[in-house]
């Protein structure tokens, strides 16, 4: 690194200083951050937008991107009582209007009761709004069937990846050997990876079990943390369920085998449950990991500490802009639950829009309001088409040689793997590209699908997937399966 | 630390088991972070609320939470036209509703175009959405009388304190003496020394001037930076104007100076701007950074680094709820700046509510607009009612033997300075509070008034002063001005 010019006439004569923050004296974490889900492919999908736009010639007419789990970019629409009742909470003066139904108009001004200055423009308390706690608590302790939630263990966020950044945040300390390690799933949703390389701690690497439709394995687990006590302080345990990007819905004995180990070898839990709502396998049941391990019973229940993650962004009503989230956590230590308030209280507090959308997603309505009937219709025709798409996407994939796609038990992705002819690997090597980077990049370039490699994933060495979104429309989706199914197999032949 | 108990049978028998996270094992720079707006004086005010709530009897009635700036939650009202717009966007199907004037539903259109899926409830892309970018380049450019704003060199975030964090982030690096330092005003807005502690940076204080209505002195700058170079690297220089919890605003002398000294010793330019629609004073002006610099030419125009920030929390609107903020960067390493757009897409996107409201904030209506007098009625009643409270401020506490109260210029604080008699401090210290903290308490517990300690936003040793914001109503403030008055007269008599 070349040492700076501080001398102003130096400066001033040879009118070239060098800047203060570079690649080379920026923060090291941040540059070995990566982000796939938004990284170059994404980027080269808005620059061929831009080029659509100005009428430069492709062969294709828009590009469609599949590569993120945004519904209502897509064309699903909001959930109408959603809507209105945040419109009445934006424009108060709307509540005198006759347009609106009554359980909204009641929920808007709950919610504004619970405002500061009855207003959505005040800051909440960090934590969230009180009232929309314990509607979360109380939500929770419906799904739960009834094992009691308490609205203090309840952190409101700025959806969820701010909430498990956070819980990242706190398990970070520690040099050389006594870092932090954190064990993740591969192939994982790469917030994790990203926090994790921001955060300095050193993630460990558990592989999912592809030959079984992603299922996590025991053994592989075990292999994993012990491999990493050797370089590092392992204490955090993810668990991605339903799985992004894999779409496996954990079964309650594997939920129940994961608890036991994280208990048996000192591991903090954290349980991704983002897609609770999007399950559509049949035999497939979402169980949460607080059910699960309340239904234990001591030791387990009374001391595994648990951070379970949730948002508004997923599930049947794909609010992702509002960026509304939470997190709960379960025998977390009374001092660090403290100073996780601390720490959230700096960022003020999340955005209230966004709480107060969580709060009808927890507290919807029910059989004796006026709302309910178009509300339920709603939510289940977007429920049901989520899962139609499920298995359209898994039976197109595998009639394709050389793909092969495990079932979407869940989530909103398919993630599938594909054979790359060797001549392709090593075309992809000589342009200094991950092989299903370079596949996924054609594919745009000639299609226009913008779907994310699996090597921003991570994959077992020598594999190639890609992460697609189920969400385009059925129609759309139908086509988008074919015309990639179609390029693979012309990409194949190419190679070949 | 005890080692911890990793034998299941074992923990199974004593019942007992360490757990994973505790104070002795988290994050020790998450421990050492500190944030007053939110701070323990503030719990004990919800507590006191709570108490109220109950009926426990109190010698007040209502707790008024004078501690941080969030003008609706005191009652003022939000500005119609950015509400409707928002109803509108939230809810398209009011569009159509004759009750919304024409100039809303064409902006409200226009953000709806913009968005993916025509929806605020679509992710944006991470450095938010492109025509609000547009809006705020031209924003800053209509501010800075006509100096060019490139909408790629801005960045939408949640709040400006996303954004400060962001930066600070990019910032810091290095071990040891090569350690980034950072230069913060003592006294500061919190969230500098909290990120600064949590990032493991070095907080260099430079004192700002209460002689000199809080002037920011370049010899103390100097002394500041010279001093600390012992002891870290200092690589950036943050500046708050208007001040926060200062009030001063600094002339076009002052920020000239700033900027030379900053380029001479190779400093970054963080400059904190959110009231920069809050300037009452007369003779006050506000100047952002960018301007004077672009206006001094070079080198300095084509080398200093800036960032500037600012917010849709403050200035007239007050709508802290939706966190809308955005950072422009002046003069930023190419490489740099796609670094810090990665960084910013790991969080996905800025909350998109609180980027439609920005984009109000920075394209409000104009004079052919049909909501263009109502909405500059609304907005010059605010801005004449701050002002009014401003000098209300002052003068009430200059009134007071043992207090003193410099002109509160800009923003929305006063900072007063308060004598505290021996044998009160010295009551403090067996408590083990700072002295301004317990007169906070004090205050707090016999007239429910909440301030926050000048001891944390940091002061000249030994002596007080503390924050109270400006907002309550004309009535209310005048009351709790004469409260607080009143009582430091009468605290001042107990301990004499």
């Amino acid at each position: 690194m070349a040492s700076r010019v501080r001398d102003q006439s130096q400066a001033g004569r040879n009118g070239l200083k060098e800047k203060v923050l570079t690649l080379d004296t920026m923060n090291p974490c941040v540059r070995r951050v990566e982000y796939a889900v938004r990284g170059p492919i994404v980027q080269r999908a808005l620059e061929l937008e831009q080029e659509l736009r100005q009428g430069v010639k492709k062969p294709f007419t828009e590009v469609i991107r599949a590569n993120i789990g945004d519904a209502q970019a897509m064309g699903q629409r909001p959930i109408t009582f959603l809507r209105q009742v945040l419109a009445l909470c934006v424009h108060p003066s709307l509540l005198s209007s006759p347009d609106f139904p009554e359980d909204a108009k009641r929920k808007a001004e709950r919610i504004l009761q619970a405002c500061g200055g009855h207003s959505l423009g005040s800051y909440s308390v960090s934590s969230g709004i009180q009232l929309i706690r314990e509607d979360v608590a109380q939500y929770i302790e419906r799904r739960d069937g009834g094992i009691p939630a308490d609205p203090n263990n309840i952190f409101l966020s700025t959806g969820a990846s701010d909430a498990i950044v956070t819980v990242l945040k706190l398990l970070v300390s520690g040099e050389g050997r006594a870092r932090t390690g954190v064990l993740i799933p591969i192939p994982q949703y790469p917030l994790y990876s990203a926090a994790l390389a921001e955060l300095d701690a050193v993630q460990v690497d558990y592989y999912l079990d592809e030959e079984r439709a992603w299922a996590l394995d025991l053994a592989e687990l075990r292999r994993a943390l012990y491999q990493a006590r050797d370089l590092c302080r392992p204490r955090a345990l993810c668990v991605i369920n339903p799985g992004n990007p894999t779409g496996q819905v954990q079964t309650r004995e594997c939920i129940e085998a994961v608890i036991r180990f994280a208990f048996e070898e000192g591991l903090f839990l954290m349980a991704d449950e983002v897609y609770q709502d999007n399950v559509y396998a049949e035999g497939s049941e979402f169980h949460s990991f607080k059910k699960v391990l309340m239904e234990m019973g001591p030791p387990y229940s009374t001391q595994q500490e648990l951070a379970s993650f949730h948002s508004a962004s997923k599930g049947y009503m794909g609010e992702c802009g509002f960026r509304g989230g939470y997190v709960e956590v379960v025998n977390m230590d009374t001092d660090v639950q403290q100073q996780m308030g601390k720490l959230m209280s700096v960022r003020l507090c999340p955005p209230v829009p966004g709480q107060a959308l969580l709060d009808m997603v927890v507290s919807p309505p029910t059989p004796s309001d006026p709302s309910f009937a178009q509300f339920q219709a709603e939510r289940r025709e977007v429920l049901a088409e989520l899962s139609a798409k499920a298995k359209l996407t898994e039976q197109v994939f595998n009639k394709v040689p050389g793909i092969h796609c495990n079932p979407v038990q869940g989530a909103m992705y398919s993630f599938p793997r594909m054979q790359l002819p060797p001549r392709a690997v090593q075309r992809a090597q000589e342009l200094g590209l991950a092989p299903d980077m370079f596949f996924c990049l054609r594919l745009l370039e000639e299609t226009g699908i913008c779907v994310v490699p699996g090597s921003g994933f991570g994959q077992r060495e020598g594999t190639y997937h890609f992460r697609m979104t189920i969400l385009p429309p059925m129609d759309k989706l139908r086509k988008v399966l074919e015309k990639l199914s179609h390029f693979h197999t012309e990409f194949t032949r190419e190679f070949s």
